[in-house]
């Protein structure tokens, strides 16, 4: 057969990829086992997908070339049979089963912050109102969206305007948009589906404000969908991706709505107006900090793990240029200047993977913690969740565009997967918490440790190195030296304490010489910001080390875990060796040293790439990648998927109505 | 009237913006004559950019709403009327009335490989080929494009695998795609509308292979566009912008075309099949230089400057969370974060801006050389526009993201302008010559710079700094002292000259130690890309300051220009902090003191920042961005944008499908 006559049938492995599985250095389903948690866990995940891409209701395929509108649709579709399946299989609605489904389905669902709405008023409303609203929800007769951000306000929630005022007379409330920059913008589900919406609003009673509180507000009619009187409500308009999520803004004006419709576990409105608060809402704090939790993996890491995929295999596939002068081209991989590009990416996987488990099981102590009423641990959880957000958020997106670039030309085709990779991660540096304000606040708490340790205070963990600065320089000689993880672990330990005791000496200084605080914590920001990224950094070496320690004894996954360890974190030496030589802590010459043993790592584990990727074990149907198929058959798939293009199937109708009249016309053939 | 009727009247320009307007520190007018190269210039830019925007063929609105098929559709019809425009100006196609409707429009046309063909024909073709196929090309009579990339061979030219065989029993050649690799793939046009294509394969004559010929080839019907026998053609789908680009495949199967058909101004098959070769086509080169020099102003820096205009003018709308305690919510263009993400990238535009000045004139001077048979400087332009393109499409496009992320929530939205300006100029990265390989063949050219240097060989102009290096480590030591560019400037210098020397010397090594030259290559390759980043670095520091040196005598704006380089380089300095400090030029406490320095000029510079960017002087059709609008009123813009979307004026299909059989529908009110 012809070979423009591509074959839909199975293909052969690419023999450039089954050479880089030969011969492995080490098993990589113990890896997948290991990523996973558990031998089990690997199981029950494989089963949740293969039941996924084996339904054709869920079916993604052709993603590429859907309009907003179909992806919306496709969306929909999915969550209302992904709950059905959830039933018949007797699954938990919040478990890992609901969360490998939404992984597997790369996210196409919709109704996310339907389910934050039931969060919110399980969280946040009485017996009464949890009684009377979740049944309904739980069932779809009602949908619900939450309606936070406004068009003025995003990160600093004291800021919204969006008012409700208590009407004693009626026992009801009034929502009102008094401004333009109070309209509701950006909520999903909001655009297009939700018949009702969590708002916050500014409270306010007899006159007076009582801040943020949370409102039950209908906005659609359930019988035709319509916008109840008084409601202006739609869809935002297109975004750099999450086309599958209608969000959309809301203008209320002076909408009533009955006094029960107020969350009031925590605090309520008595009959006369009056405001009563009772017990702490602390608790509440806590769903943000979950949400945060839950994205990384989901989300973040999910992103960049699938794009190291594609552009690792696709590296090992795709043959350029000359190396050695007569020879066959070499695989893109084979270059140097590619390895320094992927395999410190492939390594961040792997030390991210760690750190979210780590955080998790962090999150889970403070959480039994606090409902024993003891809340001594949030503020560390807060700073480690807040820390960990910005850093692995940007590490991830960065790196899928690295990973895009790395793959040339088509890595700018969709075929590729990597441009929806990246326009969709590249929003969690914004969404759940803006990543320069969280740095911000992460450095508060980093200056709050480094002040309490002056005075002889004990730090919490995480910060402990703040009260014993190492007093002398690194003594490393030798490239091996470096692979010592005690070695670089100090290096990132002091580059951490020397930032932020530079940062806050710095704030000092300034207060201490007159300068108001609020003026010398602005002038320090940008330092203060580069005291939280070290801080973030060093605990992701630290996680990543004793991960390694606390593995079972498996020499050859070890061995090759600790080649990433190492790697991960010589890299970061490599590409902030300002932070480490400028208070001394290294010289120029073990800079030097150490960029020997970072350049003879990769080397070394450029052998292991492919299968290092492969042990992250995406399906080709998760991956949607012409250029990341397990079988590598890349030029096969992307002809395939080209010739599918519903575009090419019918003539061009801009030929009759642009080119035709100049064309030379009275030949076919010229 | 309510403020949730919008209006579309004229508003008043944001109070925000006009503060920062008031008392400009200098003549914002004299600074956008210097950037357009004269008043003249400015005036004739404005009345083209006036012409496109009042012309109603040429309308853009609604880009954010349309299809792929729409975009396409329009960039025809933009380019067919944009043709006529010029003719009836009696404008030069080539001039600058034709480059400022390409900016006016966004480059929202189509025949841009057209073009490429005809330039192709022109440089290559033999005055007969000239005189039959120039008169068809420029009337549109036959549509052209230009097909050299293939599915597996971009960059490497050889590499590529189409045939063109030549048969003298019929004189004619004989045109094919022997493998799936060999598939050209992303020429622009092909997909859907060019009739002739320009193919780019190995001639094969009597049996012997005499390397990449251009050969001209139809392959639709002028009747009725249909492909003709033995083609397969389409277009190869969707990619992370570009929608207006019709990137195509073309398969071709034994096609047969005359010999004629060849380009053969400078190389030629005879009758009986043997090939001649008649003079130099060393310019043909040239036509590849010509291509990267005009991307960086048209494309490149072009989608920097919009991205900072809408970003730092939002800065100044956008008022968030609290700095001093009780006062209103301060504008984030306050934040010390803020300037430090935004001003630096003002200020690359600027170096930038001079830099392309400086080029092109180099360029112009290099071409009139050429013409008199002079090929000295050809190398030295080569790596001047290699690094130049290599260096500055990385600044920009990252620094588009930068802006983008710096606009929070907002600068997700398309409507902001920010991710379609990011989507398109992050393909610079790749296209006209992948970055990194680019880097590479800089690194080869300083290389051999250094080694001539050192056996005292005169080297050209923009190394001649390899030749001289500085014994001593820097002696300043104030922040005065870092203003002063004779000392930053021998900062970049040295930084250059260390990581040029240290690279070619661990080449020279490893081929000592008896590695094999093209091994030693790639194991340094990771270094030779920072030697050729740091001497790009370098370059436009110098070219910064020598403009700034010969600017007439206007103190006002001379001042900000050189608050503006001083910033330019320090920001450099602190980011790449480790270059600098690790081979001691500078010492940590230098450091210190620059980065004192710079903090200082991010305050002062923020006051002119808004006006730095309205310089730029781009009309608010041009940027189509709801947050960059001269008036600043960004969420009446966004809300008005939000209503003016098709989908909001249609009921939601999805409700009847989908959501109805759910909802408690037998109210329209819970």
């Amino acid at each position: 057969m012809a070979w423009w006559k591509v074959s839909a049938a199975r293909r052969d492995v690419n023999p450039d990829l089954v050479s880089e599985r030969e011969r492995p250095s080490f098993n990589v389903e113990t890896l997948t086992n290991i990523l996973d948690g558990g031998v089990e866990e690997t199981r029950i995940r494989r089963a949740v997908v293969s039941l996924v891409i084996k339904d054709p209701v869920f079916s993604r395929e052709y993603i590429y070339f859907k309009t907003r509108f179909e992806r919306y649709e496709g969306a929909i579709r999915n969550s209302l049979h992904m709950q059905k399946k959830i039933k018949e299989m007797g699954w938990d609605e919040n478990g890992r089963e609901a969360e490998y489904i939404y992984r597997a389905l790369n996210g196409e669902i919709g109704f996310n912050t339907h389910i934050v709405f039931m969060k919110t008023i399980k969280a946040l409303g009485t017996d009464e109102q949890i009684a009377k609203w979740m049944p309904l929800a739980m069932d779809y007769k009602i949908l619900g969206s939450y309606a936070q951000t406004e068009l003025g306000h995003g990160t600093y929630l004291r800021g919204l305007e969006t008012t409700a005022t208590f009407d004693p007379t009626t026992q009801e409330f009034i929502i009102d948009t008094p401004q333009i920059t109070a309209t509701k913008w950006w909520p999903g589900d909001l655009g297009k589906t939700s018949t009702h919406t969590m708002v916050l609003a500014q409270l306010y009673s007899n006159g007076q404000n009582y801040g943020m509180h949370p409102f039950i507000v209908q906005i659609r009619s359930l019988k035709d969908h319509s916008p109840l009187p008084g409601i202006s409500v739609g869809d935002i308009g297109p975004k750099m991706a999450f086309e599958n999520v209608d969000n959309g803004y809301l203008i209320m004006r002076n909408i009533r709505i009955p006094k029960e419709n107020m969350l009031s576990r925590y605090s309520q409105v008595l009959p006369d107006g009056s405001y009563v608060k009772s017990g702490s809402d602390k608790i509440n704090y806590f769903s943000m900090i979950a949400v945060r939790v839950s994205i990384l993996r989901e989300e973040v890491l999910e992103a960049l793990m699938k794009a190291c995929t594609i552009s690792v295999r696709y590296s090992a596939v795709r043959r350029q240029s000359e190396l050695k002068p007569g020879d066959r081209e070499p695989k893109i991989l084979d270059y140097q200047t590619q390895q320094h590009k992927l395999v410190p990416l492939v390594a961040s996987c792997y030390a991210i993977d760690f750190t979210i488990k780590y955080v998790n099981t962090f999150y889970n102590n403070v959480f039994n913690e606090i409902r024993m009423e003891n809340f001594n641990s949030l503020p560390e959880l807060h700073a480690l969740t807040a820390g960990m957000k910005a850093f692995a958020t940007e590490i991830c997106s960065n790196g899928v565009e690295v990973c895009r670039k790395a793959c040339g030309g088509h890595g700018y085709s969709l075929y590729s997967g990597l441009p929806s990779l990246y326009t969709k991660v590249t929003a969690s540096c914004t969404y759940e918490g803006e990543n320069t304000v969280l740095h911000l606040q992460v450095a508060r708490f980093l200056v709050k440790c480094f002040a309490a340790a002056q005075s002889g205070t004990p730090l919490p963990t995480s910060t402990a190195y703040l009260s014993s600065p190492s007093a002398s320089g690194c003594q490393a000689t030798t490239p091996v030296d470096f692979l010592n993880p005690e070695v670089y672990l100090k290096a990132y330990e002091c580059r951490a304490y020397r930032l932020t005791a530079s940062a806050a000496r710095k704030l000092q200084n300034l207060v201490q010489s007159g300068v108001e605080q609020y003026l010398a914590w602005n002038s320090s920001s940008v330092e203060l910001v580069k005291a939280s990224i070290a801080h973030s950094h060093f605990l992701t070496v630290k996680i990543f080390i004793s991960a390694l320690n606390s593995l079972p004894d498996q020499p050859d996954v070890k061995a090759v875990l600790k080649r990433l360890c190492d790697l991960y974190a010589l890299h970061g030496i490599v590409t902030s060796a300002g932070d480490f030589l400028q208070h001394g802590y290294l010289s120029g010459k073990q800079l030097d040293v150490v960029i020997t043993a970072y350049l003879g790592l990769l080397a070394e584990l450029r052998k292991d790439a492919v299968l290092l990727v492969d042990a992250f074990d995406f399906t080709d149907e998760q991956l949607l990648s012409a250029l990341g198929m397990y079988d590598g058959n890349v030029y096969h798939s992307l002809l395939e998927w080209a010739l599918k293009n519903p575009e090419n199937k019918k003539a061009n109708p801009v030929f009759h109505t642009y080119l035709k009249p100049y064309l030379q016309s009275n030949s076919s053939k010229l």
